[in-house]
């Protein structure tokens, strides 16, 4: 009897409901947990995981995937769910379960010790938990099995088909181009009025700002949410209940909101997803680096740019009564565009962004290849950051400590950010062919016509084609470095007169 | 070879972190899910109760319990864990996972039904859901079998070993004594003066003062939260997560007081039980019963009696400037002790709360012994409502829409509110002789030996003891309604001039 794609979709939506589970735990973990709940939340996140790790990896629907490919003649939207539905499951097959929930229990446990240690600046706090990590990860790589590079097999989870490699001569000839195009910056002498950002900004006005920017964006607050974390994410429980969260700093109004800006990037893809992919693989993105292009795209290449500025600062203005009474459009959007090398990566300019990723990819590379130990980290973290950017770092809070992903176990996750940058800058090239008037759009806080352009060319695809596909199939070309340089190039020298 | 308890512990322990994630999955649908996140939602709960119960039913737990039971020689914990869980194991394995999964969706959709019928006093939307969780109820008593009533297999859920038949005597004195004092009340025709309590009380400083009282009762927030919710409610993470959540009126700062102390009863008794309990049966109390007794009388016994407000009357001046300069501790305390048939349950006074209950009790056993139809219940509750506390329902919001129990499935629930009365002014004649200076102690808001004493005779123990057993350990007598009438009569009498 011809087995029914139905019975698949079935299996598949009760495995996303435990995901669902898994996500909504660690969400509140970042947001809501008290903290003497941390202990029995990793023996949670842990066990939850283990589930859905059995569930998706059960032969029942191994032998179901195979008896569908073989009977054959499925309409294109089961082809497709049949084909990604395989990858992963082979994949993840790899993994065994007590594998799965040991490394769920130590990232869980790990993102507790991270918050303490970058609360007291203390390494010695988080670095056992990492030592663990990078064990794990490097068994996990060795499971996986990869070709050249250990780190291959964990770059593959974020960027399918991406090696270290590749990424090498990417990021050789982005460092090289951005560190010049910095020096030459910093050579000008030239820096923007800073003055008037020296002032207490009201975290109840800078909140109210942000949620009036993502009201404009067209963030929907009936199926979404924004919350605050120490580490600002997007999170999926549904395609229509997808939650942001933000940071807010009262000493600079200008972070929350490219922040929050960031994570809308995200969460629009992910309430973009077709309703008939709904609780099925397809409603993913084929990569988070094509995730990075929507969340850099929308913090750079709009919430950066002068018409969006043209807009919000009269109202800024009304938000903070008396704090900016004579700053133009133009002043607000040299501030944000400051190019300055800096100690925090989520706050880094875009001249200098890659470079704080570069200096991840390569530490990680060294750890997963087992050619840096872990205790070293703190040491080659503050090396790098001397040499790339000519930053001496303070202390480790605001250095190896302060982003959360290696506690989340996300090592292979950084570069992702990097080609969301080069992804964004060569699909918005023709972005603003299609949409000629976007310019008079942002700056009339009117985004209908670029989301209704990322839906129909990107977000309602899902998974349907690869990150290279969906960039060649929007500009003509492979995905490259070119119109990223072009585009900070072109910016940089006009906002700093090269 | 022997089996060995830490096996049960560590299937159990499992078992525990899925209903974690369980509850957390209905924490969030009632504090933070955005309202779209309501269809998956209800797939979500339904696909992880449905795991839950099957891990729990799953026939190698049975094995190993009855292979632990013929080895004999346990200590007496991993005994008691044994016999209670055994009790858990057989009656889950009555009910059929499917039956489960359906269960959960079917309350799950009915509370998001009901949230509307009740925002927009729509009986018609809820109807439906209502009929299908009784029609499921019915089913779900045949499945785990009965003697006499229906109903009986339902109570049993929440108060073991009681029945229709017993709770309708205990009603029938109840309801008999507390009509009469109620009677004789309104016959003196005294009322407390309420002319100050006619302003807009601050959301802001109602919040704030809630805290203010759950931070001097020992509410420990570093291992719960207080939130807000349609509904208050308490939910149980973890012993070291456990949450509540309040309402608040902003005609009446005495609401979300109430509110919050009686969910503070319950979050106590659990932040209590036993680390060495923890993620197992017998981290539990025996009963709902009993439960409510530590609800109901920090709300009741604590909350509403003199020497309290002695206490927080200046602090609530202190919370709400300029509102309520001229009132006393005694007026206070006759506000919130006021007698007055009224609407809802929630807000009813002692005198009138258990007729509330009693109506409720009756409604139930109908309809699950068949006798009347959901379509009939506004009817009948109207009709009972003038019967029992002379009071006319102007729209089924404020009528049979006003508590959430139905759209959770529970029913059987509510008799357990009035056992708490009962059980409450029975313990709390001994703790009075235990504590001889307890309220001189509640005066200066410290509750550190009410907490211990609850701790010691009760929270601490679990599951080890029936509500029945503890009741009669404590106060050498049979649970019995006598000492709950006497306080009544003793307190109004006083309070009235009877």
């Amino acid at each position: 009897m011809a087995v029914d794609v139905k019975k698949l979709r079935g299996m598949l939506g009760r495995i996303a409901d435990i995901r669902s589970a898994l996500a909504l735990l660690e969400w509140d973990q970042e947001t809501y947990m008290p903290p003497k709940g941390g202990d029995a939340r990793a023996s949670q996140i842990a066990t939850v995981s283990a589930i859905a790790h059995r569930e998706f990896t059960n032969p029942e629907l191994g032998d179901l995937l195979n008896e569908l490919q073989q009977q054959g003649s499925l309409d294109p939207d089961d082809d497709f769910l049949l084909a990604e539905t395989l990858y992963d499951y082979e994949r993840a097959r790899k993994l065994p379960e007590p594998f799965v929930e040991e490394l769920a229990q130590t990232q869980s446990r790990a993102f507790q010790a991270w918050l303490k240690a970058r609360a007291e600046s203390a390494w010695p706090v988080f670095q056992p938990h990492l030592e663990k990590i990078v064990e794990l990860l490097q068994l996990k790589a060795n499971l996986l099995g990869y070709e050249g590079s250990p780190y291959n097999a964990l770059i593959e989870d974020f960027e399918r088909g991406m090696t270290a490699e590749k990424l090498g001569a990417i990021f050789n000839e982005l460092g090289g181009r951005q560190s010049n195009l910095v020096k030459e910056i910093a050579d000008t002498g030239r820096r923007p009025d800073l003055v008037w950002l020296n002032q207490r900004w009201h975290e109840q006005a800078q909140w109210d700002f942000t949620m009036l920017v993502l009201a404009d964006l067209g963030f929907d607050l009936e199926a979404g949410r924004q919350d605050k974390s120490p580490h600002p994410f997007t999170t999926t429980i549904d395609i229509a209940d997808v939650r942001i969260t933000t940071r807010i700093d009262p000493r600079d109004p200008f972070k929350v909101i490219s922040s929050s800006i960031h994570e809308f990037g995200h969460a629009l893809y992910e309430m973009n997803f077709q309703q008939k992919d709904r609780r099925t693989p397809l409603a993913n993105a084929p990569s988070l680096g094509l995730h990075e292009s929507q969340s850099r795209g929308w913090e750079n290449l709009i919430g950066r740019s002068l018409p969006f500025w043209k807009h919000y600062t009269p109202l800024l203005q009304q938000h903070f009564p008396g704090h900016l009474n004579q700053i133009t459009p133009e002043q607000v959007y040299r501030v944000v565009n400051l190019v300055e090398p800096s100690l925090i990566r989520v706050d880094a300019d875009e001249c200098t962004y890659n470079l704080h990723i570069i200096m991840r990819f390569e530490i990680e590379q060294a750890l997963i290849e087992g050619k840096m130990k872990v205790a070293d980290i703190p040491e080659a973290w503050n090396e790098k950051m001397k040499r790339y950017l000519c930053v001496d770092v303070p202390d480790d809070a605001r250095g190896c400590l302060q982003d959360v992903h290696w506690a989340h176990a996300a090592m292979g996750y950084f570069p992702s950010y990097a080609l969301g940058n080069l992804y964004a800058s060569q699909i918005f090239e023709i972005v603003q062919r299609d949409i000629p008037n976007l310019w008079e759009a942002v700056e009339e806080a009117d985004f209908e016509p670029l989301r209704d352009w990322l839906r129909e060319h990107i977000h309602k695809h899902g998974r349907r084609k690869t990150a290279t596909q969906f960039v060649r199939d929007i500009s003509g070309k492979q995905p490259s470095s070119e119109p990223y340089l072009k585009y900070l190039e072109t910016k940089y020298s006009k906002l700093y007169g090269l």
